[in-house]
Formats: C-alpha cells, sequence, structure tokens
C-alpha cells in the first residue's frame, strides 16, 4: 500500500514537471513516456553486456507508441538485424509481452500460428523485451538482433534493467 | 416458398427504401450492404461482451465487398491487433467462413497451407466472423483480436449476433 | 495563473485515476492518451456535422501514438476515403500539425515538397486536424475526407471540438 | 603527392587495426566504413546543435552501404521525422551529394523530376548530409529531421564537422 502510494507520486510528480511553465502551443509528448537519456541508459546498458558476451548486436529502442526512438548497430553486427531488431522491439509493445512469450503460441499447433503476417512482419524469438520505467509504466521496448536468441535476449534484458 | 416470399418482400422493401427520392446521380451502395447504424449495434454487442469478459480488444467491421466500416480499440487493447482484427475481419468475408474455419485447412499437412501469404496478409486463428442479415445475407464481417482466439471469437459472435 | 494550476490539477487527476488499484502487471497504455469514450465523442459530434452538410464522410481517429483507435464510414463515403482518411490523421499527428498546413508548405517550390513519398505516403491536403484536450495536451489526430477538402476539415475540425 | 601517400599510410593503419589477431572466418566489415563510435560522435555534435537552436530532432545515421547504424529522436520531435531523418541519410549516400543538391535538380522542370518514387521513398529537401572522414572517404551520410529544411541541415553539418 505504502508503495502504490509512493509510485503515485511518483506518476503525479511527473504529470507536475511535464506542465510547460509558459505555455508555447499544446504539449506534443505524452508525459512520461520514454526520453532520449533514458533510451541512452538502456543502449548503454545493453552495449555493456554485448561487449561483455564478445557479440556484436544491433539495438533498437521503440517509445510506448511503438515508434523508433534510438538505435545503435556494432561493428559487424549483421545488417539483416537492422530490420529484426527494431521488429522485435515493436513486436513485443504491440503484444506487451517478450518475443519469446508470443513466439511460444505462435507456433504450428499452436493458437496464434501465422500470426507473423500482419503489422507487416513480427518477429516471433527472443530478443524483444519491454520497458518499464519506476512506476511500473510501459514506455516502450528494446529489440536486440545478432547472436543466438538466447544471447539477444540477454542483452535486451541488461537493457531494461536500466531503467529500474 | 411463403418464407421466400417473405424475405424477398423484405429485400425488396430495403432496396426501394435505398432509392432516394431524387435521384442525384447512380446509387453508390448496394442495397442491403451494412450501414454504419448496423455495424455500430455490432460493435456496442461486442464491447459489452468484451467489458464482461474483463478483456481490453481492438474491434473491426467490413462491410460486403470486405472494406473498412468501423473501428473501435479499447483502453490497454494491444496496439499489434488493430491489423489482427481489420484482417481478421477482412479474412473472413474473403472466404465466407470464421478465420477458425479457415485456419484448420490452413496449417501444415492441410490443403491451404501457406495460404496467410495472399491478399496482404491473412489471419488463419478464431476471432474473424461473418455478420449476417435477417435475410439471410452475408453483409460484412467482423474481426476481434486482443485476447485468446476463444475470447476474441465470443466477443465476435457476441458482435453478430446484434443483427438477428 | 490560476487557469494553469487548474490545468495541473486536471493533470494529476487523471494520472491518480489511471494508477490501477490492484497492479496486475504494468500499466499498458500511458496515463492521459485519448480514450474509446473520447474517441466516439469526437466520432459523434463529426457525424453530427457530416449529417449537417449532407456529404457522406470517412471519420479516422488516431491516439498520440499515431495508432488507429476508432473509425466509421458513412452509407455512400468513397471506399478510397478510408486510407485517405486515415492518412490524414496520421499525418496530423505525425507532423503536430493540420494537414492543410503541412500541405501549404510541401507544393513545389516550397521547402517541403515531396515529403509525400515518405511515411508510406502521408496526405496533404485539409481534412486532418489534431486532437488536444482540455490540459492542452495533444492527444490524437482526426482525418475526414469523402467531400471538398473544406467539408472535410469542417467536419474534423468538429469532432475536435468536442474535446474542448 | 606526400599527402596521398599519408592518407594511404592511415587508410593501412586503420585496415591493419581493423584484421581481428585471430581471423575465424573472413572480415566482415570494410575496412574504414564508419564506426559505432564515430556515429555517436556525430550524434552527441548534432544533438549539441539541435539543443542550442532549439528545435526537437530526429537524427539518422548511415554507413557506406546506405544501411541504418544509429538514430536518436529527441523529446517533442515529429513522429513522421523518423522515417524522413532516415530517408535523407540514405538518400544522400545513394547518390553522393546533399538532399538540398538532389532536390534542386528534382523539381518539375528538371531533369531527375520523379525522382523520389524509386527506392521506396526518397526525400528531396534539405537535411541529408554526407559523412566523410579524415581520409577524404564517404563513409556514410546523416539525416535530420524536425525543423525548417535550413534548421535540419545545419544540425546535419554540425553532426558531420565531427568527424573532421
Amino acid at each position: 500500500m505504502r508503495k502504490m502510494m509512493l509510485s503515485t507520486l511518483l506518476v503525479l510528480s511527473i504529470a507536475l514537471f511535464s506542465v510547460p511553465a509558459l505555455a508555447e502551443g499544446p504539449v506534443k509528448t505524452l508525459p512520461g513516456d520514454i526520453t532520449l537519456a533514458q533510451a541512452r541508459a538502456v543502449l548503454d546498458a545493453a552495449l555493456k553486456k554485448a561487449v561483455e558476451i564478445k557479440v556484436p548486436m544491433n539495438i533498437a529502442i521503440v517509445d510506448a507508441g511503438g515508434n523508433l526512438k534510438a538505435f545503435y548497430r556494432q561493428e559487424d553486427a549483421f545488417l539483416g538485424s537492422i530490420d529484426i531488431s527494431i521488429k522485435k522491439a515493436v513486436t513485443a509493445r504491440y503484444f506487451n509481452m517478450t518475443t519469446r512469450a508470443l513466439g511460444a503460441v505462435s507456433v504450428p499447433g499452436q493458437p496464434l500460428y501465422g500470426i507473423e503476417a500482419s503489422n507487416n512482419g513480427l518477429i516471433l524469438f527472443a530478443g524483444g523485451v519491454l520497458l518499464v520505467d519506476k512506476n511500473n509504466v510501459i514506455i516502450g521496448a528494446i529489440g536486440v538482433s545478432g547472436g543466438s536468441v538466447d544471447e539477444d535476449e540477454s542483452v535486451a534484458l541488461a537493457g531494461a534493467a536500466a531503467l529500474k
């Protein structure tokens, strides 16, 4: 209960902070959406992990609306993984779960078989993870592609942990 | 026979009603195609069911031509299900059966395996249902996406029932 | 000043309201984004105007992230305007201005000539208008297509006014 | 001549540096192509300029192959400019000139009129600039979108200057 009140206060302070002192037209970004500073912190944490496991990666961040916010490609990372990393981030946010979890119910014989034909292509293997902030709000997602799917996911999780 | 005559009369009276008093050019819409009033009745019935089962949904209605007629997305419904709900409605109308039925013959080993690659992407799991009016004419379809495929289909069926 | 404090309070109360009493996982929608109730109020106000001027319309609503929230097509409205109305709403939100304003700087000889080649197609004539709530936050956009661009825009403006 | 030898030596030393100590397969990246470290330096210099002129921007970097290397979107930057900034960078590299220069020969009456229909959409106004390294080699391009085309280009030029 105490925890809830605290997170409520946090949300309130964010809301307060977002109201511009001098309104120069309407507010353009919904209060609480991922900032570039947050996205860069996620990218840096993910990069650190990628360097640690020595696998060159593509790393994409999308905001709460599923729109690209930031992206890095390391040297030697697959060119084909540019699109995959972005689609992993989009897929995670579009269905509010990891791409691993969505993939598990989308194989032949499972209820969502064929779902990848939607949304101009979804990615259904591990490496897409939600970005949840300290107020427990989903503010975007990270998608990583370049190594094995387990390696990809470990880098995505390392990135997501930067927001906690 | 008597039954046929009655339904013929119904069709005629609908057709009569649709002919503008003062024709200013050709009639633009096929007599009997789903109206916005009907589409909204279907949406409302579907929404009611979605609220009842507590699963936020995307709900799409297409007309007899397979073109989007109306759409609602509830709060917290998957962003990725916008496209899926529309594709479910389109898929149901394009093949005049539920997406569940089409899916059953499209899995590996079945005759229509791979059909989802056509039509810019079909959806082959439950949640797309035909809209049939009181004259037993297919006037469109409803596609629902947001929960399990069984939940999606239950909402689609609740919507379709509004036309009976 | 008093007005600013009031709108700040409104934002606060919205934020408060959005924190789920019983957290069942992270919050899925950014507090303050357009609700289906708001979208329907906009659609109803736009429909009323369309009926008044006797021009059948396609009316699309997108949220703050540019994703489809709600859509209506009236009887006899152009089928080709389904896509145009959605693209108008997306275009307005993508550039935080009316499609009329964007169009004015995108004609031959103007600085943004050719911009429509981006984003899978933008629409650069009137009929797309921002949706701004009482707290002066952009929470989405409305796109209308079916009549002359002035008619379209008058319907979009009537819809947007429902949020004030 | 002396100058050439020096720059040749530089290229050689870069190439040497890029050859892995223990080759485990062929070298995957062309020696001299833009590195993530360089791309981040360009992004930081561009960001600094954007903050200075107070216009929120989308900033995209592509490598010598025209493939996305890094991307940042600032708060309040247009969602529609994600695609435009990337297309500006791609367009500059695809034709090895600024998007401003290409635009000048692509307006009605000019020889390349209509070129934007190629390559899934080119952008033909200012804001795309080549990235040329100290050896006078084109190693990629930067595309900026968010303000007026002159503002966009000033940010792109500030970014490109980071490599000199």
